[in-house]
C-alpha cells in the first residue's frame, strides 16, 4: 500500500469524522469523510448489517492491489464472509458484460436480500455496483467506498447507477441509493494526478451552478488542493457532498433542480461518445462541456464573455484540457441525441445566469446550438 | 384476428368496467377490466401521458400476428407515433439477450423519460418489459396490456418485474410499477387451453393462501371458468387482481406477508429450473410446487391429508398436471439455492394452516423436506 507521508502525515492531525446525513425517508444514509476510516468499514457494516453474514466485494484492477486486503483485513476482524471480484479499470468496461459479471459473482456468492456488496473504487465501480445492486433480487443494500476524487464527491452520492449502452452513456440503470458512503481522503494519495484533476472539475461545477464563494475558494485554494493540502482536501470533499445532498434530497428522481448538476455534461457526453470513452476521462470531458455551456451562454446574452475566461483560467491551472475536439455540428448534434431530421428543434441545455447560479433552458435553438459550436 | 363467437357474443351482454384503484402514493395506478377494451387503448393512454408523442410496443410472436395491429390502429387513432418489438415466445427467451434487445429497440425508437412501453403479451413480455422500463435512462412508464390468464391475474399487477438468470429464475429485476394495467378479457379467446389452465392454477393458489370462499368458488364454477363463462371469467379476474393488489399495497418490496404469494413457488421454481425452463409453463409448475407445499404442511401437522386431495381433485379437473417429476433430494435443494454443504440448515417455505390461511415458516428442518421428497 502506498500512502505518501506528506499527505497522511498532516492528515493525522485532524482525523475527526465529518458526517453528513442524507435525507430521504426510507432511504436515507450517511455520507462518512474520515482520514484513515478504510480500516474501519467492517465494524461500521457490522452495525448496520447485523443480520448479514456475507458481502461481496467488487473493485477494478488498479484500486484492488492498493486497498483490498486493507478492506478484507477489516472485514474479517467483525466477522464477514466475503467473496470479491475484480472488474478491468476505466470507461470502456462499463458494459452490460461487466455488470453482468458482477451479477454471475453475486449469484456464485448466493448472497440474501440483506446481505450487501461494496464498491471499491471509482465512479465506474460505483454506478455499475449499484446498478447490480440494484437488480440481484431486486435489490441488496449496497455500500460505495469511492476511491477516486470524482467518485468521492458526486458519484458516490445520491443513487445514480447504470451502465452505458452502445448509444449512449450511462442509458441504462436505476435510482437506487446506497446504505452508506464510506470516504477515506487518504485514499486519494495513490490517486494518479490526472485523476485527481478530472475530480476537480466537478469541485468546480458546484461552484458554478449554485455556490460563487466556493468558486472563490477554489480560485483561492487551487494549488493547496493540488498538493493534496488535508484541511483543503476534506473541506471541499464535504462542501460538495453537502451539495450534491441537498440538490438530491429536492429531487432525487431528476424531475427538476437535479438536472442542474448535468451542467457541461450534454456536450461533455457527447465528447465521451465520440471518442469511444478512450481519450478524456470523464471529468475532463465534463470540464470541456462547460467551457461550450459557458459560451453558449454568453451567445445566448445570460452572461458575459468573462465568465468562460475565468472557468478556462481555472481549468488551465488544474492542467485540465481547454481544447474543444473537433467534430461537425451534424456529429455533436447526433451525439447528443438530437435526431438530424428534426430541424429547428428546441434543445435542453443547462445554462449559466452567473457563476453561482445555472438554470434549465428548455428552448435554446438548433441553429445557436451550430453557431456555437462552429467557433471553436 | 381471431376472436372467438361463442365468447365474444354472451360477453357483449356485460360490457361496464371493473376498475381497481392500486393505491401506492405517488406509484398508484388503475387495473381496468372490461371486454373489448383493448381498442380503447391509445385514447386511454393519450389521457394517461398527454406530453408523449411515442411509445414502444413489446410483444412475442404468438400475440403480435393476433392482436398487434388492433393495438396499432388504436394508438394511431389517438395520434400516437409508436414502433414495436418482437420476442420470441417462451420462459426460455425471459434472458439477459431478450432484455438488452428491448433495450436496443427502446433506443432505436428515443422514448424520452416521460414517454411509455406497452407490455402486450403473457406475463414473459410483462416481465421483461417492466424490467427494461424500469431501467431504460434509470426508469420510464410502462403499461401492462396481459394476454394471458395467467398475467391478468397475477404477473401484471404488482410491479414485480425480472428476468431468469442460468443460476435461477427471475433472479434479476426490479420493483417497478406499471402506470396502468389494462385488462381485455376477450383476448383469452384466442390463448390456447394449456395456457388457460396454467392461469387457473394461480387463481387456485388466491383461494388458498387468503380466500376459502374463493376456493369453494372456484370448485363450484370451475366448468364454467374453463368454458369461458363470461360473468365467472370477468368475475374471478377481478377477485384475484384484487387479492393481488391489497397484498402489494401492504407489502410492496416483499418484506413480509407479499411472500405468501410465492406458494408453491419456491418448489415450483425449482421444477421450471431442473427441466430447464421448457417441460412445465410456470403454472403448471407452480400447480406441482402447491402440492408439495400441502403434503409439507400435512406432514409438519398444520393440516390434514385431505387439503392435498382436495387440491389434486380441483387440478385434475382443469387438466392440470400432479405427478411431481422424479428428480434427487439434493438436486431439489440444490435448485432451491440452497447450499448442499450446509446440512442440517432451515428452510423457509409457505405453508398452510388451512385452506384460505397461509403461513411463512422459517424453521423448516431440511430433513423434513427430504422425507417429504422421497413420499412422491
Amino acid at each position: 500500500m502506498n500512502k505518501p507521508e506528506v499527505y497522511s502525515a498532516t492528515m493525522s492531525d485532524q482525523c475527526e469524522a465529518n458526517v453528513y446525513h442524507v435525507d430521504l425517508g426510507d432511504r436515507s444514509y450517511d455520507i462518512h469523510i474520515q482520514p484513515g476510516c478504510l480500516d474501519a468499514l467492517g465494524s461500521v457494516m457490522r452495525g448496520l448489517f447485523p443480520a448479514a453474514g456475507r458481502c461481496l466485494i467488487v473493485s477494478n484492477d488498479v484500486v484492488a492491489p492498493l486497498y483490498l486486503e486493507r478492506v478484507e483485513r477489516s472485514l474479517a476482524a467483525s466477522d464477514w464472509a466475503f467473496s470479491s471480484t475484480i472488474l478491468r479499470d476505466g470507461e470502456q468496461h462499463k458494459t452490460i458484460d461487466s455488470w453482468n459479471g458482477i451479477l454471475d459473482a453475486l449469484m456464485l456468492a448466493r448472497l440474501s436480500r440483506i446481505e450487501p456488496v461494496i464498491a471499491l473504487g471509482g465512479g465506474v465501480v460505483g454506478d455499475m455496483t449499484g446498478f447490480a445492486a440494484s437488480c440481484y433480487r431486486r435489490g441488496i443494500p449496497y455500500v460505495q467506498v469511492p476511491t477516486t476524487l470524482l467518485a468521492q464527491v458526486d458519484s458516490s452520492v445520491g443513487g445514480k447507477t447504470a451502465i452505458n449502452h452502445p448509444h449512449g452513456k450511462n442509458m441504462i440503470g436505476a435510482f437506487y441509493q446506497p446504505s452508506l458512503v464510506w470516504i477515506d481522503p487518504l485514499v486519494l494519495g495513490t490517486l494518479a494526478p490526472r485523476e485527481l484533476r478530472a475530480g476537480i472539475a466537478e469541485l468546480i461545477k458546484y461552484g458554478l451552478i449554485r455556490d460563487a464563494g466556493f468558486f472563490s475558494f477554489l480560485n483561492e485554494h487551487m494549488d493547496e488542493l493540488l498538493a493534496l493540502h488535508p484541511a483543503t482536501v476534506a473541506q471541499v470533499i464535504y462542501t460538495s457532498c453537502r451539495h450534491k445532498a441537498e440538490v438530491v434530497m429536492a429531487d432525487e428522481t431528476e424531475q427538476g433542480v437535479r438536472a442542474l448538476l448535468n451542467l457541461g455534461h450534454t456536450f461533455g457526453h457527447a465528447i465521451e461518445s465520440m471518442t469511444h470513452y478512450t481519450v478524456y476521462l470523464h471529468g475532463e470531458a465534463v470540464a470541456l462541456g462547460t467551457l461550450m455551456a459557458a459560451r453558449l451562454s454568453a451567445r445566448l446574452g445570460y452572461v458575459d464573455d468573462s465568465v468562460e475566461t475565468d472557468i478556462r483560467a481555472l481549468f488551465e491551472r488544474c492542467a485540465l484540457p481547454v481544447e474543444i475536439p473537433s467534430f461537425s455540428a451534424d456529429e455533436w448534434l447526433d451525439a447528443m441525441g438530437h435526431d438530424k431530421k428534426n430541424v429547428g428543434r428546441r434543445i435542453r441545455f443547462v445554462l449559466l445566469k452567473a457563476v453561482g447560479e445555472a438554470f434549465v433552458a428548455d428552448d435554446v435553438d438548433e441553429k445557436a446550438v451550430r453557431d456555437m459550436i462552429a467557433t471553436f
